[in-house]
């Protein structure tokens, strides 16, 4: 009889929240048979990570072996689960992509932008879909945008549950509420192992229903004499439709700002899942003649991206629209960790323009998270009742509060793997181990290509913006002696002209360093090695800052 | 092809909460041919039942019809849904009755003090029950007493989901968890009706796992000095036990007092739901030997019951056991709507003794309800999908409540039936109508019998209590005039020593109603009700009271 295992590969998605990819691999016999995809996004740069526009996933590991992928699955359309794909599909030899509905219309859309094609499938929720030796079910989940799926995954090995990002949410204002009858039928059919979403672990309850944000609109939109100004993920669809509906109501004419906004309520449109009155949509230039308490705006930027259609009306960047007192902003999102600060120094900005500003903070039942809370979470792994759980899309602290709601619940500790990017776990024999890592690294994406940025070069930039730089120039003839002067140039360090003494005397001590020694010295990569940790030392030394330090040793 | 109709009868439990007690009829070609019984609860009385130990369901209207009866399912061990029972029994041709092991185990206690026997059945969960043309799946859910099922009753009319008292605690402490599976495989399977325990409906959130608890009663034994008393619903099982486990982790020995509370852990520890170590058994006369830090009594009357356990503790009337300083009770209940102010006075006499009391009003997490709040209610209505529901066990404010819990889930609101006692709905070709109502009276249990108690009775009970009685003692000859002087004699009215113009302004009065008319006057009742308004008013205008009125005319 033929022997099946069966191994979880995350290259990204547990621990840092974005960029999740996630590979099941079957093994029959030893022998890698298929492999399953599940989601392919993008990460966002942190705040060490400068210059840097967004994170892929490394899929080094993958190259030799594309030839058993069988599908990828997306799980639903926010960018860190889809937006990585076209940048590697090429790379992972044109697989099928499954996805539902939005997401595909999402990801039909990324890859026209690429100028490239895709084998894209619709995912049918009434049948199990056979690929290889995997027999795979899709759920019908609520999330913070329209047709999420959880994946029933059989296998041979064992059956495993992937439970993206979700909440229960029994009052979704569009579609069904969440395929309890497949959740709980997986349960009764087994699941080895749950793969859940974790990020709300540290809240208590249930996750609010969408439903609460609509009443919120109507009302602050009722009480608004201005221009009505909505901001949120340009991926929720379903709050950007609260939104419409309410200005529908209230007569208001809509417009979206931002071409994440545009885009994606244009393919929101396309699909029917933003139905919106022909004689209600508004024109930028139309703005001028519109009297304010007629218009509502829906525009990208809540997480205070610089360079957003928001900043830029609160910077009077747009020329046709400003923001005037009497118009009110509406942030339905919280900010992302990490973005607090933009986030509030756009609030300022807005509020001195004369807006009034309302938040979650200070306003309730604004914003309802698209991740389940505690109970949510506990439902969920009662429903399924695993053996084994595997958090995934949190941080570790969220992971490891996951681990305690299950201890909770009764399993043990250790059938909880609080995984690292690239730890793998083996499913054999209906039990779970931790495998070998597989070695990735963030493949960072900027302006000017994929990769090119390197860990190194981030660094530097980091240094660069906290300490500045020193650049010393050092002529030398064949016989290592100084032909002239050293050179010292620096940025973001020291004003020069102030602290000539300072710059003196580090050229003393290059002077210093390079004194003919009894030794020859041959090997110039070490003189320069030398050169730089004197002159680092030298400067903490002096002021106790750590500027990058560069040393460039011409040899004539 | 034959017809088949099903009509909903409620004898008790919609609108009051207790004495629950519901009928399924199903009518084949307008024949009635089958009828399922769920639960034969007592009810208790409310402040104007004066003198009633409890009242019990009104059968009247099944007693030409038991020949049709197929079984009475008890869904679980709350006095309300089964106590009713062996009153009935009897009467209803003594059918076969099914119950959960701790269920059927109180049932078969309670016909035993009755002297009685029952036909008694466990109930299976693994296979549907066939009864005539009902066929019965028993679903294992989460409430404050182990073993509570809910049904879902398949029919030819159309399927029926019994969601007696619940809540869905995911960390029961003892025992399963809902059986999640069934529960939704009911909604997939079709249901036409949901009939749901609605006492939660105001509610916000989930209701608290029983589990938080456990906790609470460790820290508070840890910091307790002297005797450790926790008083809860005597069938509240698993609250009990986590009691003794944390007396059990403390060392101190165990002591059940009260009746109802000896009868229920008696019956738990048989059937092996209260596993308590031999050494830890306390015996009442071991009392005085012991360290109070050794003790942890259990004991009954945590909703005040001026005759319990507890309130004899309060008032020194127990010879072997005395509330002292360090002493602490810990009321794990709260007050049933009504019990208010006996509960608050029994607080204050145990405080005035010198205990440190303890009740949820004050501590957090000392009691769970047993009944799901709107969240877990809106699990309930999403996870089986019907048709129309039906609210119990609760006031018409909860039923309103459950409504508009319903709307909010999108259903019309005439789709929930919020249904008064007898009220009856019929279910005929996938629609729901309203029946007849069918007459039903509240059957008064005191210590003297059983229906011996009318509504007069109680209105005289109400009355005496409040405003005392006169009585007017009249003796007339043949032709009606006044053989001797009326005679008044009052109780709790005034005080006739003090008061005697009052007295004898009625006496007065009395004779001027009998003065000769110059009609006859022959009817004795008329004469007798004219005396009594007479006096009504008399006593009215003088006192601004109305004390009970009693004319007792004797013709020599």
């Amino acid at each position: 009889m033929n022997k099946f295992k069966l191994r979880f590969v995350p290259l990204g998605g547990v621990v840092g929240v974005t960029k999740n990819m996630y590979l099941y691999e079957l093994y029959e016999n030893d022998l890698l048979k298929d492999i399953l995809i599940v989601d392919c996004g993008i990460g966002f740069p942190n705040e060490r990570e400068l210059g840097v526009d967004l994170v892929i996933p490394d899929i080094s590991y993958l190259i030799d072996k594309i030839n058993k992928i069988k599908a990828i699955v997306l799980t639903h359309g926010h960018e860190d689960h889809i937006s990585g794909l076209p940048y590697h599909y090429e790379k992972l030899g044109r697989p099928l992509v499954l996805a539902s509905k939005l997401t595909a219309a999402f990801v039909a859309n990324k890859f026209k932008e690429f100028g490239q094609t895709v084998r894209l499938e619709k995912i049918d929720y009434q049948k199990e879909l056979v690929l290889g030796d995997f027999q795979i079910r899709f759920i019908h989940l609520t999330h913070s945008i329209p047709d999420t799926v959880h994946l029933m995954i059989k296998t041979p090995a064992g059956n495993i549950y992937h439970g993206t990002d979700f909440k229960f949410d029994l009052t979704p204002p569009y579609g069904q509420p969440p395929d309890f009858y497949n959740i709980v039928k997986a349960g009764k059919d087994g699941v080895l192992c749950l793969v859940s979403d974790c990020l709300g672990a540290e809240r208590e309850g249930l996750t609010l229903s969408e439903a609460v944000v609509s009443q919120t609109f109507e009302d602050e939109m009722r009480k608004t004499k201005g221009k009505f100004i909505m901001t949120t993920f340009s991926s929720n669809i379903s709050r950007i439709r609260q939104c419409v509906e309410a200005a529908v109501k209230f007569n208001r004419k809509i417009l979206f700002l931002g071409r994440s906004m545009e885009e994606n309520t244009r393919l929101a449109q396309e699909i029917g899942y933003l139905p919106i009155p022909y004689n209600l949509v508004l024109k930028e230039k139309e703005i001028a003649k519109m009297p304010p308490n007629k218009i509502c705006l829906i525009v990208a930027g809540s997480q205070g991206q610089y360079d957003s259609a928001l900043s830029k009306l609160s910077q009077k960047q747009n020329p046709l629209i400003k923001i005037k007192p009497g118009d009110k902003v509406v942030f339905s999102s919280d900010p992302i960790p990490g973005n607090e600060a933009s986030v509030y120094s756009l609030i300022e900005e807005l509020t001195l323009e004369g807006a009034e500003v309302i938040y979650p903070d200070i306003t309730e039942q604004l914003h309802a998270s698209g991740h389940g809370n505690k109970e949510d979470l506990k439902f969920l792994a009662r429903f399924t009742n695993p053996k084994y759980f595997i958090p995934i899309g949190g941080d570790v602290r969220h992971q490891k509060r996951y681990q305690m709601i299950i201890q909770e619940l009764g399993w043990p500790k250790e059938n909880v793997f609080c995984l690292t990017e690239g730890q793998t776990i083996w499913f054999e024999e209906r039990k779970a181990r931790l495998g070998d890592a597989i070695a990735t690294s963030n493949i960072y994406v900027d302006a000017y290509g994929v990769g090119d940025v390197g860990n190194i070069v981030l660094r530097d930039r980091q240094t660069l913006s906290a300490e500045g730089i020193v650049i010393a120039f050092i002529v030398l003839d064949q016989y290592n002696h100084l032909l002239t002067q050293p050179k010292i140039v620096s940025r973001g360090f020291i004003f020069e002209k102030e602290d000539k003494e300072l710059i003196n005397n580090a050229i003393k001590m290059i002077e210093q360093t390079l004194k003919p020694k009894k030794e020859k010295i041959i090997n110039l990569i070490s003189l320069k090695a030398q050169l730089i940790k004197n002159l680092e030392q030298f400067f903490y030394h002096q002021k106790g800052r750590r500027p990058l330090v560069i040393a460039e040793i011409i040899q004539l």
